[in-house]
């Protein structure tokens, strides 16, 4: 494979990705948006949508500006990280920019297509949704393949990637502010709205009459679509920026493995082509039509890419990487994708035992309902870890075990990331058809699109359980992968030999104080999540104020007489959520560095183990019983066990409001916090390794 | 020190102690047992009790008998093993037979004096506690120094003591049946009675109407008492057999080190017989008086026991191991004690913030009550495991690093298990409260025991906090040495010097199959938990539906015109708690057998501590969510927010029935998995080492 060959691949992959992103972006605007009042209420949604986005984008830009200035100074001369850094928060808004905002523009055309055309509501609402999945997709390609031209990593001198790093972090930054942002601000809308409206007044879901109904819309796309999005742009880069790095280490050869060249470097880069490709001939596969159901459609857009990928991956493995084993481990992990989002629908689907357990012990009351879901929950992390544990094992053992399975790993890493841009695809459209439903509420056409409306939300729901899945399996592998160029970083910094730092005496096991960094790093992802449903919590009371106190000081809302004023709510959302996250992310800087600066880089790699595998567990359970809970409560609405109003369901409504912010603001920024600790961990590095006060370790 | 002091030091602190239990016991039995029907309610209590621990002890019986002739067969010809397996676990049996049965005695007695002499009423309801707790010290230094005189433990052929960990398991085998079957009896009868009894059909706690009653009454017995009882009792053992073949490894020089010789085996004895002197001691001191209240008595004792321990850990240290610095890490460990109990108090305590937080998040409804709750509980793990993590590292220091920090480690947890008897004291005294506050209200006399049943209830709730911290702090610790136990057996197997082993290569903490065998590991208390709850939720619906079916069959039950039949809900939840305390506990022991035998000794290490790491945060907090919710309910039964019969009230109840399962069922018998993993890890480590599959690793 020569040089110039992926200096114009990867980047054209990248534009090729971003022309379907324009191509579609068009072709969903151009779509009919529907009545006044739909374009009404659609134009409030992207209004306070693109409001949030532009104050959470300003205090980002605040930590950002900061922390770049920090990293120039202590980085220095190694000025490309830090530029690195900017642009890599900087693509990481722009991406969830363009994927939000025509994601905002979807929802309306999807309402209007429901009413006229089932089968096209559902090409319109991928589609929408395929331009956040292609954009991540293209910015993580073109940002990474540019910068590291203009880097100069080349064959012969091909240190500079590890520069990448930065790109890796601003990345994470941006990403973990606007996921734990979006995502408090969503689940104090949701109960907020809930709380006030479907509790105590007993009005319907989306009401006009309810003061954070328009809240409740903005986030869906603040936290749903723009914060998965965050996410998933996040875990792509770091993934990229980690496995090229790593690529340094197999470039050469460690006993009796002749090494790749400077192909190590770029097969990440390779990879991740494949994956862009498959992922615009995914898109393009699914078409609702009035035959297919949603779901066929789905499938056969997943399956597109699939099976295009292993191919790829055939054709790399063999004729580019010349070896074979790295076939095995990159379509290991397409398959350890397939089997997580497997699991996750046991667990959360409503036609499996687990999610009607609970709702049979809703009928004894919440407190039986929550129990029951807490245990499932805590099953459900069992499951998930050991399978992906033992993905990294084979993984590790195709390539014949030692320092070589490291590779092994990080191309199993690449099989998982490989379907990225169709699953985000999936995944935001979810909140498109959920918003699209919505709109149709609040502009009375409700009963026109009825039946296809709630077919495509049937659909968006389980879309949006497999990204869960899959993006938990995602995180976990991500974060280890990241933890072995973290170790890989430390033999080229050491300027040991791989083998001599991974079976150094300092990385022992057993030795008191990695213990204790383990221990240490075990209790943050309960710091974190304590303080993300705090942030929830505290923001939903002043939601649920406002609503109550609209619905007692302006004359004649309860009756439809005269119009709430939902910018109050939306205003408070905005202010609270901004607030709320910055404090957990500042700890989640703090803790690694702190670690570092103390323990030294040793005992920080065990912490990072503590933090990655308590990170992943708990998001899990939070994930699925948050996700069990919720479907609990539609299987009673739809009419099982008594239905909606009976005391089940009210049982069921209780168990949902406690996994809202577990499901939807905690557990999915835990995954953004383990790789973020990570790839800082490796940004500094050479601090840790120079200037640690080695007060222990 | 010499070896024949020994020989008679550790038996005779034993009898002491077991002097104690004799006296304490006939003391509390010789005092008046009230009124006829408060003699009857009691009499049927304390058939409950001993008719459940009968038949807990059959069942347990078979898994004994059978894992003993299976021990023998694995392990021939070290018979000794087997032979220490059954006595560890019979003690544990007679141990808590012994405390549980005064302990049914006691309670009556308590509410009688109640009436009469509320000083007295303290004192009788804590010796009656003091019995199990020294019952619990006296069987632990007994059953071990006199299998080590038996097994020929001798300073010149001291290797012997390795054959101690039998016992260690056995005592965790019948501990973790015994805490697992109590926890859920207790609180599948206390959810049951308080579901049907409090919120359908508005009648008091402990109301004889309540078939469930007596259940529920027994279930403090058999759960909180008798259950609690084995915790301590196995934490006890384990940690005594760790630390003593611990020493095998410290005996002779290793480097600069010189060696305790024979001493490094005795050490834990002797700082064990301190801990049941100074607990006889503590309990001399507490005495109710119409001045003082209970918890100034309590603390008396509590000093007490402290200060002695402090000035004969000097002498120890100073005397016998000629090494100062072993009496900072014992009198770090104390202190360490301490700290933890201040910790769970802060946060479950009804004074402090994040009580008074949940209970405000009540007036929102249960939904809100229990996110926070969550909330907090995630918090509480953070600062007890990140405190408990420093005192690991100060005594690793303190010893000056490297292999001998093992042995620091080893002696501030010798430190923190000190206090045991005076603890368990407490802790058994608050069931003995409770339950007789239960029987003044079954037999009518409420009224006349009013004020100073309160007094004893909230002195109650304090210890029991104050245990649940230090348990906590205990288990952790503990599983810790067990672990480093666990390495010196290994360079003992393995013939290779200590050092060579701890920094062995398969020993590295970044090899992907000892991050596989963490992850693993980690899945383990989640499993565990999700089985624990269950079984309460599934049980709790059998008491309710027959608490049920006696309203509704038995004519005039509810008017007081007839009388429940408490014997149905007592054999239910028997049965039921035997049937759930089984499929967790084999659980527990087919996981590291399993992992021993298919990844091998050395990353069975990695995930001893994935188990230990994760079982002890969410341990923390199950403990601390759950003890919080319970306490922000008895906060607005006070009479804030509303007081009883609120809507924030119901929201309360709701929240502590959640905890229920957590603090009482799943969160205790985590501690006695945990450490029963590593034992037994311990015990079939030459299996381990010589017939590994060699899978991996």
């Amino acid at each position: 494979m020569e040089y110039e060959f992926v200096t114009h691949f990867a980047p054209l992959a990248g534009i090729f990705a971003l022309l379907f992103v324009g191509l579609f972006t068009w072709w969903v605007i151009k779509q009919e948006a529907g009545t006044p009042r739909m374009r009404e209420v659609a134009s409030w949604v992207q209004q306070g949508a693109n409001a949030f986005l532009r104050r959470e984008f300003r205090t980002i830009a605040y930590f950002i500006v900061g922390l770049a200035i920090l990293l120039l100074i202590v980085m220095w001369p190694k000025w490309q990280i830090a530029f690195g850094f900017v642009c890599g928060a900087l693509l990481s808004m722009l991406a969830i920019t363009i994927g939000m905002n025509v994601a905002t523009r979807a929802n309306v055309r999807t309402a209007q297509a429901a009413r006229t055309l089932p089968g096209k509501a559902l090409t319109i609402a991928f589609r929408g949704g395929a331009v956040m999945g292609l954009s991540i997709v293209a910015f993580n390609l073109l940002g990474i393949s540019l910068l590291a031209i203009f880097f100069g990593v080349r064959p012969h001198d091909p240190e500079n990637v590890s520069l990448l790093v930065g790109f890796g972090f601003g990345a994470s930054l941006a990403s973990l502010f606007a996921q734990l942002g979006g995502g408090i601000y969503t689940k104090a809308a949701d109960v907020g709205a809930d709380l006030v409206g479907k509790v105590e007044m007993g009005i319907p879901e989306d009401d006009p009459r309810n003061a954070a109904v328009i809240a409740d819309l903005v986030g869906d796309n603040v936290g749903d679509c723009a914060g998965r999005g965050a996410d998933l742009f996040e875990s792509g880069s770091d993934n990229l920026v980690a496995t090229m790095i790593m690529g340094l280490a197999f470039m050469n050869p460690i006993g009796d493995f002749p090494g790749y060249g400077f192909n190590a470097v770029l097969f990440p880069l390779l990879s991740r082509s494949i994956g862009a490709i498959g992922a615009v001939l995914g898109v393009l596969a699914v078409r609702g039509t009035r035959k297919r159901s949603p779901i066929t459609s789905l499938n056969l857009g997943f399956f597109t890419t699939g099976i295009f990928s292993v191919l790829a991956f055939f054709a790399l493995a063999k004729w580019v990487m010349h070896d074979i084993r790295l076939f095995w481990c990159l379509t290991l992990g397409l398959a350890a994708a397939l089997v997580s989002a497997l699991i996750v629908q046991y667990y959360t689907g409503s036609n499996a035992k687990p999610v009607q357990e609970i709702a049979k012990a809703a009928t004894s009351g919440p407190g039986v309902n929550i129990i029951t879901g807490m245990a499932y929950g805590f099953e459900s992390a069992v499951i998930p870890a050991v399978f992906i544990a033992l993905v990294n094992v084979a993984a590790y053992l195709i390539m014949g075990g030692g320092v070589l399975g490291f590779f092994g790993i990080a191309a199993a890493t690449l099989g998982i990331t490989e379907m990225k841009g169709i699953i985000m695809a999936g995944d935001a459209f979810g909140p498109i058809a959920d918003n699209a439903g919505g709109i149709a509420e609040m502009s009375g056409i409700s009963e026109e699109v009825g039946a296809s409306a709630d077919v495509l939300d049937a659909a968006g729901n389980i879309t949006k359980a497999i990204t869960k899945g899959y993006s938990m399996s995602c995180a976990l592998m991500t974060s280890v992968v990241i933890l072995f160029t973290y170790i890989t970083e430390m033999s080229r910094h050491l300027g040991q030999p791989l083998t001599d730092v991974v079976y150094h005496a300092k990385f022992a096991l057993v030795n008191p104080v990695n213990i204790t960094a383990i221990m240490i790093g075990s209790t943050i992802p309960f710091l974190f999540s304590a303080q993300a449903i705090h942030a929830v919590g505290r923001t939903a009371y002043k939601v649920v104020d406002e609503v109550r106190r609209q619905f007692r000081e302006i004359p004649g809302l309860l009756e439809g007489k005269a119009n709430a004023d939902y910018t109050q709510c939306v205003d408070i959302a905005t202010r609270d959520a901004l607030k709320g996250m910055i404090a957990p992310t500042l700890w989640g800087v703090v803790f690694p560095v702190a670690m570092g600066f103390i323990f030294g880089a040793w005992p920080l790699a065990a912490y990072l183990i503590g933090v990655k595998i308590i990170g992943a567990t708990l998001a899990m359970f939070m994930f699925n019983s948050g996700g069990a809970w919720d479907n609990a409560k539609k299987f009673i609405e739809d009419g099982h066990l008594g239905g909606k109003g009976s005391d089940a369901h009210k049982s069921a409504v209780i168990g949902d409001t406690v996994g809202d912010p577990l499901k939807d603001a905690a557990g999915p920024s835990l995954h953004i916090l383990i790789k973020m600790q990570n790839i800082l961990s490796i940004t500094l590095l050479p601090l840790f390794l120079e200037h640690s006060l080695h007060i222990v370790g």
